[in-house]
């Protein structure tokens, strides 16, 4: 990295800017939509980076310590298609394939390619996920790379962006420089604070940020603030760039109805084009790529997880059976880690943090930051455990989103679900979160009832790619299961079956437990049920609950301590839905309140009570 | 309003927050749970405000120009709890059935009580309803009453604090104060910044706000600084107070591990009350509370909305219709507001902005905030839409979560819907809108196909009291109705039948058109199928549902432009559950990518194709 430019260095880059915008343009116009005016604010910016500033093998986009770029401003993803294409990557007329099915340049950036750790477009993820990718480096893997994230201005109003500029500082991510690309201009409007750069600095200088106002199309002053900020110690650094949004095209640059709109083809076209070719400076040299310093990180094998140290008959919360589950993971797995949001002393990550400082984060009251540090720590290898309330993962569910959208290897641990944690009223309970999670594509849904079967489960969730969420309940339960159970992703347990069923009652977590109490109060009365434990919901043991309901007279009852839509219920009902099975549901259907847990189970029509009398109904 | 108080005064507001505190201890001991450290640190500020600063009708909480208050950090309910009951508007002995099932008093404030405008307890929501309010006050009806915010420290890593914080600046809300109660402890850990008072300071003032830092336990500084706060002028105010958790109290006072822990029955119990007992000056007169300005708020009828202008065959985006409709409804109900997130030249907003800019609340990038101004303003009887592109009501989840426990009358608006959006990618696609909007208690979805549905639902979510989602997208499409038709929420459309119908399709939206595309192309194959327009998802017309498949061979088939788990699909198999229906559903089944917009409905198999291909498989 250096800090003053040769003028033919300088020359370089400064036609590599103008090359990137021509190719923002080209593309843009090919696709008949996107946003060369985003592209063309940030072009000096990109170039600076990635021809100049950072250090990074351009054949292998993956390499561990490479420095790591993220476009969080995902609209302007020509520019960051373009810049990759010039560094070499891959050639250049693949750029005219930008946002066609058959391509993977889509409108916003994915991680289908080879350079992206993490779906971008949905404004104010990118610094969290380079929160997660910094701490890697400077905790976990201790690599000396860097991380640079990209944003827009009107973006920086979104909350997420200022838990994780809180969360940086708190961390101290010196290897962690956002670039905010102050353009002046928003989709629908101008931005907030317009070209007041004095108004920005405040906000990060306030926040604990080292923060540099620089001049955006000025290419020498951006790789001397790079350069500045990489010398910066102890916290993050931000350069405020001010520019102009469609720089470089005259009847573009700064005007306000270019958002999101291509130039069309033909004259207009051109004439962009041909204003670009004229900035092209003579003496450009082909710009030279630093390459990252060697440092292979080891990939340690995972262990085997010790035997579950419960036994049937033990009274646990499965929340703190995923809390010692965690813990034994940590000792075999190294790449695990975990975050928290403040509430660790409640889903019992702190036992993971106390043992393992280094690999424990505490986002404090920062769900949305905790989600992208989450995706930004698994970009790198890592196998993330996120843990808060389940209901407070609504807070982040955008980032779940994303997360889904980019297959993150993230898991995640939602405790406090259903009205059965009691008092403390209904903004704590967690009773929406199947439906969240499940609606999302390619995550594992798992609600484990009893303390062994949450311990294989989190052991299960370590070992599989992808997203998983596991649902967990606040009071204890009694374990059910033997040590040597085993527990596989999308099966089910028959925990009650005779002959003579009549019925089958799906449940998990605490109407599992009432289901078995139903079950022995029927039977007194001389009516037999079937109790499934449906501990996997996504994906679902379709076989079994069609038998089951074969063996039933064609009967489900379904209930969960969840809202009526989107949970439990309906996963069964869509597993079902073929076959003309009649499927009955128990769920909580108003809002609910505090008082005592057992109470709301009775009181919201999922207790042991509701179960015998729909029982009663559905066999009359 | 008094800068300086009487020795006698100041005696009664010291008494007043002691029995505050004592009031919180004997709760939470009653209950068994809850906050009672969290509720010592604020009593003092909640004294100063509920007994010398604000201007109230304690016995009618809901007066329009009452100065509001909100409890952000929600945990600290049973200090407003005792604040309302010292202030006389309910007996102080019903402190002690805090969370009890038969007590509207419950772990943290509804506004099952009259002086709750929104469910808090999530953190990081209150700034964001405060802003509503304040800016209903400011700009619609102009009302000089003031709205007071209390916070806790660690709350305000929230990142929707900092959306409020931005939008509450660019608004110059002079007649809001937030106050931050730092009293350094937060659930697990102490809080990031502890009791760094110049760093709190940094990050307001960096923020444009007006900031104090003041002892949070000195009665007369605080009044002092709400005078202050009262004579500030074009921005808003925050009180930053150093405080101690569990003040007053000395075994529990800035001691880490009593967070949300109640003191034991007891000695442990009588000690803290003795102790507070002590603090009690001989000399305090009662606390007189001011009365607001009388300042009635006229409620004009709203109007008859003009037909819609449109007529059959028409090609419009029913986001488009929806913008019109927002319009019209804003020329005949001054009770309508609404509100958008840098979005409102594609949810079509900005035809409502223009026309009533004084009702028009841009947003910026802040969805959270959008949703919490949203409920505030409806906590002050206005009906508000709030729209952006459905995806990012993902970001504001936690807001509707919230506003739905609250029973909010808001109005959502998701536009940009599906995989029909096209080349912009799975970044700006809801897909899952569906399931997290259904999954709430007391939210009606809807989901019009064509201009004129749209239009009339749009009439009736202003009409009928309750939150409501409506669906809309981003392509035109033909009108399919005529303008005299009417579309009751709960109802749906037969758009096709026959006698011979041998299976009923069930779609909206663009799958709508899609299913009339199949339907001509299975009759042509002498193949009869019923098409029906599912514009209400909840509540759903189960009845027509049943009957339709009756008249179908029990057959039923479902196609959405939407994930597959929770959906209209899920809705439409929920409605049929106990009938042994077969239902099959189509649904976008993998991560949706670029393309144009048709080549994505028929690539992920929501198209014609798809459904004559399923239909002939499920007559087979």
């Amino acid at each position: 990295m250096a800090a003053t430019l040769t003028p033919e260095q300088l020359a370089a880059l400064q036609n590599a800017a103008t090359h990137l915008r021509m190719e923002s343009v080209r593309s843009t116009t090919a696709a008949g939509s996107g946003h060369p005016s985003s592209c063309c604010s940030a072009a000096d910016i990109v170039a600076a980076l990635f021809f100049s500033v950072m250090r990074y093998d351009p054949k292998n986009p993956k390499a561990p310590n490479n420095d790591r770029f993220i476009l969080s401003k995902g609209h302007a993803a020509p520019l960051l298609y373009a810049a990759w294409a010039e560094a070499g990557l891959f050639p250049k007329q693949d750029l005219l394939k930008l946002r066609t099915l058959t391509s993977d340049l889509e409108g916003h950036p994915t991680p289908r390619l080879p350079f992206v750790d993490m779906a971008t477009g949905s404004l104010g993820q990118g610094l969290p996920v380079g929160v997660g990718i910094a701490l890697n480096a400077k905790y976990v893997d201790t690599l000396d790379h860097r991380t640079y994230v990209l944003m827009g201005d009107g973006e920086s109003v979104e909350g997420s962006v200022w838990e994780a500029v809180e969360v940086a500082r708190q961390q101290q991510l010196d290897n962690l420089c956002a670039i905010v690309d102050v353009n002046r201009l928003g989709q629908s409007d101008p931005t907030m604070l317009q070209h007041d750069m004095d108004a920005y600095r405040a906000r990060w200088t306030g926040f604990g940020w080292h923060a540099l106002v620089v001049d955006g199309h000025d290419v020498a002053a951006l790789v001397g603030a790079f350069d500045e900020a990489a010398r910066t110690k102890h916290r993050p650094t931000v350069l405020l760039a001010k520019t102009f949004k469609g720089k470089g095209i005259s009847f573009m640059e700064d005007h306000p109805n270019w958002h999101g709109k291509p130039i069309p083809q033909g004259a207009e076209m051109q004439r962009a084009l041909d204003e670009l070719a004229r900035q092209l400076k003579p003496n450009g040299t082909p710009p030279v790529i630093a390459r990252p310093a060697s440092a292979p990180v080891a990939r340690p094998a995972a262990g085997a997880l010790p035997a579950p140290p419960y036994k049937i008959g033990d009274s646990v919360a499965t929340r703190e059976a995923f809390g010692v589950a965690l813990e034994a993971l940590g000792g075999v797995n190294p790449l695990v880690v975990a975050l928290d949001a403040d509430v660790k002393n409640s889903t019992y990550t702190e036992k993971f943090g106390k043992k393992f400082p280094n690999r424990f984060f505490e986002n404090f009251i920062a769900e949305q930051n905790m989600l992208g540090a989450a995706a930004g720590l698994a970009a790198c290898g890592k196998i993330p455990f996120a843990a808060t309330f389940a209901a407070f993962f609504t807070r982040a569910y955008d980032f779940i989103r994303m997360a889904a959208i980019s297959q993150a290897n993230i898991k995640l641990v939602g405790t406090h679900v259903g009205v059965s944690i009691g008092e403390d009223g209904p903004s704590q309970m967690g009773l929406e979160d199947i439906a969240m999670m499940a609606a999302q594509p390619g995550v594992t849904v798992l609600y484990p009832s009893d303390a062994i079967s949450t311990y294989r489960l989190v052991e299960s969730a370590a070992a599989v790619k992808g997203m998983i969420y596991l649902r967990a309940g606040r009071p204890k339960s009694p374990v059910l299961y033997g040590p040597e159970e085993r527990f596989p992703i999308g099966g089910c347990k028959v925990v009650r079956q005779h002959a003579s069923d009549v019925l089958t009652i799906v449940a998990a977590g605490v109407t599992l437990f009432e289901a078995l109490k139903a079950h022995e109060q029927l039977k007194a009365s001389g009516v037999s049920v079937r109790v499934i434990d449906l501990y996997s919901i996504v994906p679902i043991d379709r076989t079994t609950l069609l038998e089951s309901a074969a063996s039933t007279h064609g009967r489900l009852l379904t209930v969960e301590d969840h809202y009526a839509h989107g949970g439990l219920g309906d996963a069964v009902l869509s597993a079902v839905a073929t076959e003309g099975i009649r499927v009955h549901k128990l769920a909580v259907r108003a809002i609910p309140r505090s008082g005592k847990p057992d109470e709301l189970v009775d009181h919201f029509g999922i207790g042991a009570r509701s179960i015998v009398e729909a029982t009663q109904h559905i066999i009359k």
